[in-house]
């Protein structure tokens, strides 16, 4: 175990450069914060590089196990005081306790071994972190294959949509960073059906099929799913609105569609 | 049309008090700013106390057009400073328009005439805004008969929830403020079936019949449907969890269930 005590400490300095996404994706590493997450990351098979914490907080039992178990991976265990905590949370009531993680660099091939039909979920410029980390974990509820992620959405490993995620971010296959044109082409390449939501020319999403390999795309807030990719879709689909409403909050379409898929396929 | 120039104005000192709840309640009046929001308020059949905005916001088509509609409904149109505007404000980045609205008082009796099959919705100590805000949105979209909050929800008429009903609390009744012994007597009272989500001893939702008189009681975040709720209910559900995901977002929840409902009624 070690103990650092200045502010001005190197490692100290790159995770507060973890706030910024810039630094997220230079280093390939992120942070997540309180008991439960980093007992997610602990109990799930991913790397965690090293586990911050205020002095006394391992007097709380699940924090002590915590840090027994991640010692026996290996990971680095490092105490601080609250001040030098303060330089590095992103919470204004932390828990004091902070894991550093590594992005997983995953490739959609793997993910779709073994998988007789796959349901992936593709987020087209969405822009909302909680969003984000919303439909991911609804996205794993669901068992989805994957979450594809465009160039344009939220940072998934940014500290609102991780924890929005609820630590499901850990179980379920992420790809972030495509365009467009790589979207379309890795689906088409595997065969899989794109259905992109739409309150043009659409099915209801009831009426649709779901019982083969596909993947729903959702888009942005304001605009929905862009034009490139509504093209492209094989089919479009809507969620009827039968109230004096515009629209559904797109985590809250996402649920309605994913788990009608969920249904057909049980 | 008036203009105020005094930040010690009363009118300018009651408008700011309505940031909180304790105020909000004594005075039956809440308020909702931006564009959006103002423009379903004076388009809904609901009633607009004032409407307040920023020296030049008036430049602006849309806002033009909002001003000249209220003012046909007798509406007090008022031109602050943008030093008086930011004392009222709790957005970060205002539109500079800002309108005082009058809660409504809606009795449960008179939203369940002509209405064959209510399909109601309760909201059980439900803490984040957010999802309170979102769940009436997916409500008003679902069609459903009304919304009930408990004594220990967020306050809908706060700023964050009504953000993300986006406009929808103007078009569905709403009844805040319910002990539980009142949401039991009034549900009975009618014959509605009151269904509680629960892990325990429930049936997967897409196997629950909603096509009757129903109540669907959606729980606190962490704690889930209160013990009392749980037990007067009729029936129990739950939405299946493939992953390894502990629970679902409450408002993604209400979503499926909700949609649920609307499929098996068309």
């Amino acid at each position: 175990m070690e103990i650092i005590t200045s502010s001005q400490n190197r490692f100290i300095k790159m995770v507060a450069s973890l706030k910024e996404k810039k630094f997220r994706d230079e280093l390939g590493l992120f942070s997540i914060e309180g008991v439960r997450l980093v007992e997610e990351a602990a109990q799930a098979n991913w790397p965690v590089e090293a586990c911050i914490y205020i002095t006394g907080a391992e007097e709380d039992q699940r924090v002590q196990a915590m840090l027994v178990l991640l010692q026996s991976k290996n990971c680095r265990i490092i105490e601080v005081s609250a001040a030098i905590y303060g330089k590095i949370t992103e919470v204004k009531q932390p828990q004091g306790i902070m894991a550093i993680m590594k992005k997983r660099e995953n490739r959609l091939v793997d993910c779709l071994i073994n998988v007789q039909k796959p349901l992936l979920v593709v987020l087209d410029e969405v822009q909302d972190p909680g969003n984000v980390g919303t439909i991911i974990r609804t996205a794993a509820a669901a068992g989805c294959t994957g979450v594809i992620l465009t160039k344009g959405c939220a940072d998934v490993f940014g500290a609102k949509a991780v924890r929005a995620t609820m630590g499901s971010l850990f179980y379920i296959p992420i790809f972030e960073g495509f365009s467009h044109d790589e979207v379309v082409n890795y689906l088409n390449k595997y065969d899989i059906h794109i259905l992109a939501t739409s309150l043009e020319n659409s099915t209801t999403y009831f009426r649709t099929d779901f019982n083969r390999s596909v993947a729903i795309v959702f888009g942005n807030e304001g605009n929905g799913v862009s034009k490139k990719l509504t093209e492209v879709a094989k089919e479009r689909l809507h969620i009827p609105l039968l109230g004096n409403v515009e629209s559904l909050n797109v985590a809250a379409s996402a649920a309605v569609i994913l788990y009608e898929a969920v249904r057909q396929r049980q």
